[in-house]
């Protein structure tokens, strides 16, 4: 058997070795029910209880409000472009989108085309690679939401500061952050986190909402499956939703706890990203295009300065278990995401092996 | 560690142990990746080629002709009682849809919530322990699709029949019964089946679906998530995929394929089915009310003619191994899912559970 490699995809993650221990070790046998959580039903008492200890230890983590919602809905995070505009903006109503890179354009593009919706500012002319000041921001007074991507995965850029937005409801696409730094929640009325970074794995979104929020007539139109006030009043269970995926997350937010809490995490996350970033300020063979206060600490984005050496880089760090380090199709060059569950000794042989190869290749 | 139980949930549901097994023992490194397939990223090569291979098997399995595309979607069933009418209706037309059972029932209310949709023919007021007959379908010319449920989970009813529908597409919502019976696929326009009862486990959706009914402008307000065509022209990778439960499925059809097919496990299931049934008809302890010629092979709902001892049976059952035996929580009683992955034996321990129950009982 092969040692465990390193995965540096921007998701599906790599998820800690301890949970999968323990997913292996219980798979036929799950709570000596004498069968797999792979097969046991949504309704049971003990999926249920699951459930609970889930939402009780994920609101213990962020310190989440009681007037907040948290709900595991099943399916990609995409679908959330289309529920947040669908459930908030009636007709008439507008909403504000800060576009800060592929992600949050891909969503104004959705609100635009379902709803009505303005680019409250833009990076895209800056290929983004920085992220807008607060002054830049042009915030309509009656606007029913701010949405905005706080971390970006293609471009590895992060917003050093939480906009303000006038009282505004403010909505975060955190699926490439949550749980990966300390947050206050009351500063969002919805905040979305697709699982596959920090959570889970693949198929399975969270959403943390203000009750308030959905305190109105939602449009007929919605179909009930995207109606974030139903599957609210039917906690997450109007339809089945994928328990396994909710098992491994009730997992990794008990993991989380143990690690000791975000905080914890958030301190080893930014002596991963600073580690990386430092040696890619030191040396010419590499080079990022991020300005520095826009650097994500989950994506680091870079490339070789000799763009026809990225290929035998990539090949060869794969063969060193060094996985998935391609940047986005989208951009190309080399990406490592570094999120919760990259061990620190993974970012120091991704430097070893890029010192070696910058000195092999120079 | 206790023994494997019998879960006779109506889904999530039982899976075959080998497939268990072997899902417990590569669950830390896949392919020799070094990685879970619970992180392995769905652009990668393995991914594409599992994908390609899950597909292909599928295709084997039912004969699915080439002008059908295989879509793999994430999240839940229900989902497609809203994108079925919100692809394929447009403004002034309608379609039809034969209401069987309480699942086919929430089709039809979606479908008029978004869309303009009727009833063919319903058998409420029978309490859906019938199925209609031909004679009964009142068919518009006009109708866009027609719309049935071949199998309905919470009654417990089967069509004995495919309905003949003028030439207009055919729709069907198998999740219950996709892969444990031959099907011609041609007779469809769109197969729908959850995962979480032939095929995998909870949070993937197949659908197979010719590409003649995608031939049309969808209407601009449908989330582009919830779009047929951009799911089919993007290989069901135009948002990440349920990648685990994909793996599964996979797993599945080459377990039914080892099994000898589609057809062997049609036999089993009928044998398993009439095992159950028989017992019921030689007893006066319990009593099924669907009627002979609509019954399912695949949950077989029953009750025990004094009411108050069902606590208590199911109560025994489960301390025998046999669980999840209680009805759907809308009509209560007992119910048997006897899946493809329900082994004989299962219905065989059941039954003489069940003799010895009325036994002690009577």
């Amino acid at each position: 058997m092969m040692n465990r490699t390193y995965n540096f995809g921007a998701g599906p993650a790599m998820l800690p070795e301890s949970i999968l221990k323990q997913a292996q070790e219980e798979l036929l046998n799950w709570q000596d029910l004498g069968m797999s959580v792979l097969e046991v039903g949504h309704r049971t008492d003990e999926f249920i209880a699951l459930l609970h200890h889930a939402e009780r230890t994920l609101r213990e983590l962020l310190s989440i409000p009681s007037n907040y919602h948290v709900l595991f809905l099943g399916g990609a995070v995409r679908t959330q472009f289309a529920m947040i505009p669908m459930n908030l903006i009636k007709p008439n109503q507008q909403a504000g989108y800060i576009v800060s890179g592929i992600w949050s354009k891909m969503a104004l593009q959705e609100a635009e085309r379902l709803k009505k919706a303005y680019c409250v500012a833009s990076t895209e002319p800056q290929n983004y690679i920085t992220i807008p000041e607060q002054y830049e921001l042009s915030i309509k007074e009656d606007s029913k939401y701010i949405y905005y991507t706080p971390n970006e995965t293609i471009n590895g850029v992060r917003f050093p500061y939480i906009p303000k937005v006038k009282g505004i409801p403010l909505l975060a696409d955190m699926t490439s952050c949550l749980l990966s730094e300390p947050i206050d929640v009351r500063q969002y009325d919805l905040i979305f986190a697709g699982a596959q970074k920090n959570i889970a794995n693949s198929g399975l979104i969270l959403v943390i909402v203000n009750e308030e929020l959905l305190n109105q007539e939602p449009d007929p139109a919605i179909p009930t499956m995207l109606n974030y006030k139903i599957q609210a009043d039917n906690h997450s269970l109007y339809a089945t939703p994928p328990v396994f995926n909710c098992y491994l997350a009730a997992k990794m937010f008990d993991w989380i706890k143990e690690q000791g809490g975000i905080g914890v995490l958030y301190d080893q996350n930014c002596r991963k990203a600073a580690q990386l970033y430092q040696y890619l300020d030191s040396t010419d063979f590499y080079t990022t295009p991020v300005s520095p206060d826009a650097r994500s600490i989950m994506n680091v984005c870079f490339s070789i300065k000799d763009k026809t050496l990225e290929e035998t880089f990539l090949h060869s760090a794969k063969r060193r278990g060094l996985c998935a380090l391609q940047g986005h199709r989208l951009v190309g060059g080399i990406r490592a995401s570094l999120y919760n569950a990259m061990p620190i000794k993974g970012v120091e042989l991704l430097i070893d092996f890029m010192t070696e190869f910058a000195k092999e290749h120079n």
